[in-house]
């Protein structure tokens, strides 16, 4: 799963400790990945490292070399910025996954960098994992949006895919919407299903996650059964959303026909090449159509 | 499972609209739950609903009635307050989920009333599900925390538990603790589990979620399996973590002994109550012990 498995060792109570934290920073080896505006710096198909400074946030230990990140501004002189879905398909996938942790930690710093609480400045802790307040001594701690993600199967072993009018031409994906407050996941799923598609669904089952950095949400795949409702457009979320026979998804995930998937290293990709590796359940026989 | 299936509508199109919200404000039968720094008010084993006011946030149609949730500095002069774990057990379910989902929405709002990326005031919009900068125009979403809380059990069908020392004597309870960003949640476990207690994980596997207004936690349980390491406490986390044989838990469970577990109503509960509901798989016998 890219964007994931960064496989690092945080040190999470190491880092808590500025001494420790300098003496990692001096440590010969210590590198630092280079963000920007412009996304993350690369350089021959790698990640572009550095000599970490004063202000770089700590990601953590890659065996014993201790591995930072940090925002430039300018050019650092070497390499050039990726975006980060660019990066996911061009880097090694440890790679990707360390790139994706740090735009997601430095994505917070520059957007927190005032107390929500008194509205005063807040200064990094804990490695830059952590931002106090000096006025009303409130802590501040990196965010992590659960965003539910779902293939929609229905009895007739059609799967469920919506676009959003301003993707690409042909481009579908499965559901997916952010987890409110004070609901379940399965809770989640069955709204947003709903509200997005009008669609209902029953057996709601879990399959896995993967880290989205766009800017920091974390993606929870789940696959659900349609137990009633047509397909239409119910929010502002989507413009198009259908059922989709699977001779018509096996075609686009080959790349042929009118219908574009999500790019391999989603979890929305991933979620619907699983469904097209399972043969349709024999109580569901698969449409001839 | 408590604090989770408030079963309402949330409307989450229409609370967009400022007029259709002023219409559901203004219908006659639309209430309010009251919140203060003390709780959330009750009366005669019910959340305490008065008409809602201009600055109550909407939480959704409970059929067609409106419900809102406001704070309220002093004593609205009826009923009393009650703490949210107070609320689990005394209320009925559906109102101690509603309780829930409006006390992470107000602490939100209580916490963020300033721009983190400027420092200005921000208004509430949507129903008070977002919050706008007017000088840098950044929007701001409640918060759920994911946390991911874990059932550990070794080839000898033992339950790894810890306790923190700021618990009542005897309290344990499964590990737990907060996604990091840039992990999946099967990495945010082994890493947590590693990390409190030095026990080395293989298989993880999902069960089940529950809202946790503390403030705004979604907790995400799991049940793993130990393939090494020996209990000890890590970080600052836990003062204590051991294994526990199953005849100890049974008694923990059953309120004899010197073991306390978290409260019936709690995903730690649930984790901990499933696996004695679960005979010792066949390939793990049970200790004679």
């Amino acid at each position: 799963m890219v964007f994931a498995g960064a496989g690092l060792d945080r040190a999470s109570v190491g880092r808590r400790d500025p001494s420790w934290l300098a003496a990692r920073r001096a440590q010969p080896d210590a590198r630092s990945l280079v963000l920007s505006d412009a996304g993350i710096w690369v350089e021959n198909g790698r990640l572009l490292l550095v000599e970490p400074d004063g202000e770089s946030v700590f990601l953590g230990l890659d065996g014993q070399r201790p591995l930072f990140a940090a925002d430039v501004t300018g050019e650092p002189g070497r390499g050039r910025p990726a975006g980060l879905r660019e990066a996911a398909s061009e880097l090694p996938a440890a790679e990707a996954a360390l790139g994706a942790y740090a735009a997601s930690l430095l994505s917070w710093h520059r957007r927190h960098r005032y107390c929500a609480n008194c509205g005063s400045p807040t200064e990094p802790r804990d490695g830059g994992h952590q931002r106090d307040c000096p006025s009303c001594g409130a802590s501040h701690f990196p965010r992590t949006d659960p965003v539910v993600i779902v293939r929609v199967i229905d009895a007739a072993d059609r799967l469920l895919l919506g676009r959003q009018a301003r993707w690409p031409p042909g481009r579908f994906s499965v559901l997916a919407g952010f987890v409110e407050p004070g609901e379940t996941l399965e809770e989640a799923v069955v709204r947003e299903v709903l509200e997005e598609s009008g669609v209902e669904v029953g057996e709601v089952d879990y399959v896995a996650s993967q880290p989205w950095p766009f800017p920091s949400s974390l993606m929870i795949g789940f696959t659900a059964r349609a137990v009633g409702g047509e397909p239409r457009p119910g929010d502002d979320e989507l413009s198009e959303v259908r059922w989709f026979e699977r001779s018509e998804v096996e075609a686009a995930a080959r790349g042929t026909g009118a219908v574009a998937l999500s790019p391999p290293y989603s979890i929305s990709r991933q979620l619907i090449d699983g469904w097209l590796a399972t043969p349709a359940a024999p109580d569901r026989p698969r449409r001839s159509s």
